[in-house]
């Protein structure tokens, strides 16, 4: 039996989708338990059900708290689902509350696996292949990054998609302003010496952005700040569109027309773009499976980031990364 | 009468869409002369008419040389471009070759204004908000940049808007991974500090890569990599989202239907998304108005970057940054 805490009340929907998301976990798998941490009038409904536990809590997280913040809020969900991890002994964590204060927590709580100076949030990105998903790390988990830190990325990305997708000789890429080897920031520069003087295996050379999502690259390594301009822009365009393709269908009766001929074809696309079915960003490289919800996340994306837990689990990432970090 | 000089080599689709975009804007604009910098045979067609000069060129500049070898290539159109520029005292240059060689060009002939360390690439995106634009600096003409040299960026963003697109009271921001003061690359955080500091006309404060194109800001600031990754990251999603819409609509017989009902409503997408029609980005910062055109320009875009180039030239762009910089 697995058992996985999750912080109820952390994201913009408030616990419904978290408890929806909940149940229908656990009705199609036998084999887990929830910690359910949050509100005790707003979980009302999981009461007496078996193999669901509610930590009663008093406060949410606040979104941009501070470290030392988040340390302080001793009473909100968050802190108590760290707390139930480490005193329940559970497998997994799960929240989609304030990234900043999550990670702190995580990193405070759980340390780091020892060898490592930084962990990173690694998400899985839909790609033109269709079907193939290409993992990026770190998508923002750090401001600033050393080349030593991008070569440890690199390891930790490549025995990700190894034990979640079973990729077997997985291309491994820097991201970086050109293809060619002079190419980079200084950091990025650095990385690729290193990665190319220790022969690390899959390194093919840098990616760019425009590049990254054409389904060629299994894990593209990056630092966190670049991450995250990566990830938020690619984010902020596909939302753009989907917003001008609404518009465009919306234009007139002729044009709501064409969208009741076309609407099947849409519907796939918004499948492929759907970050939703990706689930969760996994924060790599501290002592437990921690897997961060988006913060907008409906029941059908939190139940996927319990999804992504309870693989990480059952693969026991933690104990692959703390064996294989020094090959 | 304005003299331009164009590089009808250096793009990806060869020199007949340059002689397209010559002609075309030649005809609706009697105050211009140009001068055509190419293969005598290619740009045959253009000999003998009146306002247009041809400067035969034996070779074209490789598209990833270095400094040294862009220096070296002096028999090449963009070489021999540069040498127009200055031997013909002309108002501007532009070229769709690429962008190592043509920055260094640039910086090496034309020596950067005094005062300022780097230069920078500034492009307009399209925004939600129609017919706004926003524009980016640096966009990947350097691989890393000192917290002094985004405050630089920043005064010539300001001057670029108001001159260019007339707007008064330009909105200034910082990219960066959150809105909050202390988020941030070490970099831009100490550059909000300075920015701060001096009471920075219109600095509204940090902005994400997922808001940059919501139509809020005039111009958004970043050093040369990360602007490099937003724009390679937003048009690798944009072009990823065009061909998902193009298969919607080839998938069976009822979406191609729906396509004809609904295409108006999508040409008005295409339009809102259309790069080209942004033209080209300038490279502000040396003596001289420098047109970068997409490397995969077709003749409609190539004659946009030329109207970008007459714009920035009779605003004197230049003299404005010269005079104003230390504002």
């Amino acid at each position: 039996m697995k058992k996985y805490v999750v912080d109820a009340m952390g994201g913009d929907n408030g616990s419904s989708i978290v408890v929806d998301a909940i149940k229908k976990y656990r009705s199609q798998n036998e084999d887990v338990f929830f910690f359910v941490v949050g509100n005790e009038n707003e979980l009302e409904c999981l009461k007496n059900v078996d193999r669901i536990e509610i930590i009663p809590s008093k406060s949410i997280m606040k979104m941009d708290a501070t470290p030392l913040e988040a340390m302080h809020m001793r009473d909100s969900s968050m802190y108590l689902a760290f707390e139930t991890l480490i005193n329940k002994k559970a497998d997994a964590i799960i929240s989609a509350g304030g990234t900043g204060a999550f990670l702190s927590l995580a990193t405070i709580k759980l340390r780091l696996i020892e060898g490592l100076r930084r962990a990173a949030l690694i998400a899985p990105f839909p790609t033109l292949q269709k079907g193939k998903k290409t993992c990026l790390l770190d998508i923002g988990a750090n401001n600033e990054n050393s080349p030593e830190e991008l070569v440890s990325f690199a390891k930790m990305g490549k025995l990700y998609v190894e034990a979640v997708y079973d990729v077997k000789k997985p291309k491994i890429y820097l991201l970086s302003n050109g293809t060619e080897e002079h190419k980079g920031s200084p950091t990025s520069k650095a990385a690729y010496q290193l990665l190319k003087e220790q022969n690390f295996p899959g390194f093919q050379g840098n990616i760019e952005a425009r590049e990254a999502l054409n389904g060629e690259a299994d894990v593209i390594v990056m630092d966190g700040f670049t991450g995250n301009v990566f990830l938020k822009s690619s984010e902020g365009m596909a939302k753009m569109m989907s917003s001008l393709i609404k518009k465009a269908f919306k234009r007139n009766l002729l044009t709501k027309i064409g969208y009741l001929f076309a609407r099947k074809g849409f519907k796939e696309l918004q499948e492929t773009m759907d970050y939703k079915t990706t689930g969760g960003a996994m924060f790599l490289g501290v002592n437990g499976v921690v897997v961060k919800a988006h913060g907008s996340s409906d029941a059908y994306s939190f139940y996927h980031a319990i999804k992504v837990a309870d693989a990480l689990a059952r693969k026991d990432i933690v104990s692959q990364i703390k064996e294989k970090m020094n090959i």
